[in-house]
């Protein structure tokens, strides 16, 4: 404890350490508590001696940055845990929130981190290399049916589209519905990359395309990269060409 | 050189070597060819003692991955340096693309990065904390009618968009005109968030409306966060709430 608490909300990038920027090593370092969902975590143990840890299950995101205040308003250094970035579907948002609530205005930086999008591109290949949206199938905290409208724009736009939260146990059929939409846009043969575990252990990817997408397992733990119309696949890769000519 | 070459296509992140990964750091070691363009070739210049480095100028893109080619065609492990993601409007999509013309089987690996959106996010709040698309405007590959009609999808969908090559010397009314078409559809308050230089050097950043975005210099070193319906900009930080109920 040094006086004046912080709050650091970290990015750990998509899991191996080789993704973790110094400055995330650093941060949590400084700090004296850290707080996070178990398995993040766990990702991180080897640098948890000597610092309170409080862990705490899915779903309980206000809660962890309440803890976070808490412990800060005692002049705490604390590291709030995010995968990938923290403000993509992320902490950053919600501990901001946190403290705006609380009429707080205890120090808050937030580390960026390599988000699953980036990560899931670089195994592909190339595909995210134009223009693309980011969409989360989780109607959890939005909407259904605004999530199926931005597929629409999505298509519409000739996007590459990002899916992140593809599947859950509670939510099997979107990632159909959201397929059938993009259908009315996109080829059947338009490729796609399903990528599980980018950059950390158990990871996997297949190219298939959005005929045939439905084929493979799709899961919490994949991103699914759906090209756009100039997007193709050789060599095994998934390339989105920008436009230059060779 | 070891037999086999092979080219590593790295980002570098925003310009901070504290956001610059380990994986990026190693694989540059493991290089004995750098290849790219001077800015970024300058950024990791205490890396680069006993390495042939191979400068170039900007739009040499094809040129730089003609030479990461031909040197390791000759069994060198290069690395050809992008900033940010190597992926996102970078070097990525060009590489693989040369070597598929060349029908070459030389081992490719991409190495992911912080990508200017995530970084500028960092800074601002917690912008992109919902659905984002991220749209280039710089037409010099892309066709400007294509870049609007994705700018009207955009604002359609009610994304988060964040604006790459907002401006160059040859384009400086592109942004008029986007914001014009983002006008459509979003409030004229809707907060933006306008990054120079993320988390590099002469970092700097403002936060307005879409109706006062213009008043403020935006250059090729500037992202542009434009919010969605939801985003709102309390205790100097923008923030577009996920649906936490607090
Ligand atoms: C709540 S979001 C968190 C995203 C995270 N903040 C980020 O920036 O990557 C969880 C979703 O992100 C995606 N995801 C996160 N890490 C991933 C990885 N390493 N490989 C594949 N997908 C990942 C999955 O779609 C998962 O359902
Ligand atoms: C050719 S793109 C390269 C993008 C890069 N590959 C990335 O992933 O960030 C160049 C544009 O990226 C944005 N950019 C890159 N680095 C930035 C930074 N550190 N701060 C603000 N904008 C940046 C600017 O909009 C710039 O015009």
């Amino acid at each position: 404890m040094n006086g004046n608490g912080k709050i650091y909300v970290i990015g750990l990038g998509p899991g191996n350490r080789q993704h973790t920027t110094p400055a995330a090593i650093e941060a949590i370092g400084q700090s004296g508590v850290i707080v996070g969902y178990n398995t993040y975590i766990e990702l991180i143990e080897d640098l948890l001696t000597d610092k309170k840890v409080v862990f705490s299950g899915m779903r309980k995101e206000v809660d962890r940055c309440t803890q976070a205040f808490n412990y800060a308003s005692q002049g705490e250094i604390v590291s709030l845990i995010s995968s990938g970035d923290a403000g993509v579907y992320g902490m950053a948002g919600i501990m901001n929130e946190v403290l705006m609530k609380k009429g707080s205005n205890i120090e808050i930086e937030i580390v960026p981190g390599i988000t699953a999008a980036n990560a899931a591109a670089s195994i592909l290949g190339a595909p995210i290399m134009h223009d693309y949206v980011t969409i989360s199938l989780s109607d959890l905290l939005t909407d259904w049916k605004l999530i199926k409208k931005r597929l629409h724009c999505g298509g519409e736009g000739d996007f590459v589209i990002c899916i992140y939260n593809p599947k859950s146990k509670g939510r099997q059929d979107h990632i159909k519905e959201a397929r059938d939409i993009l259908l009315k846009y996109k080829r059947k043969d338009t490729p796609v990359g399903i990528v599980r575990n980018a950059k950390r252990e158990k990871e996997g990817y297949i190219l298939t395309t959005l005929e045939h997408m439905l084929d493979y397992e799709i899961d919490m733990v994949t991103v699914v990269i759906v090209g756009n119309s100039h997007t193709y696949i050789a060599n095994n890769r998934m390339i989105t060409p920008r436009g230059y000519r060779l």
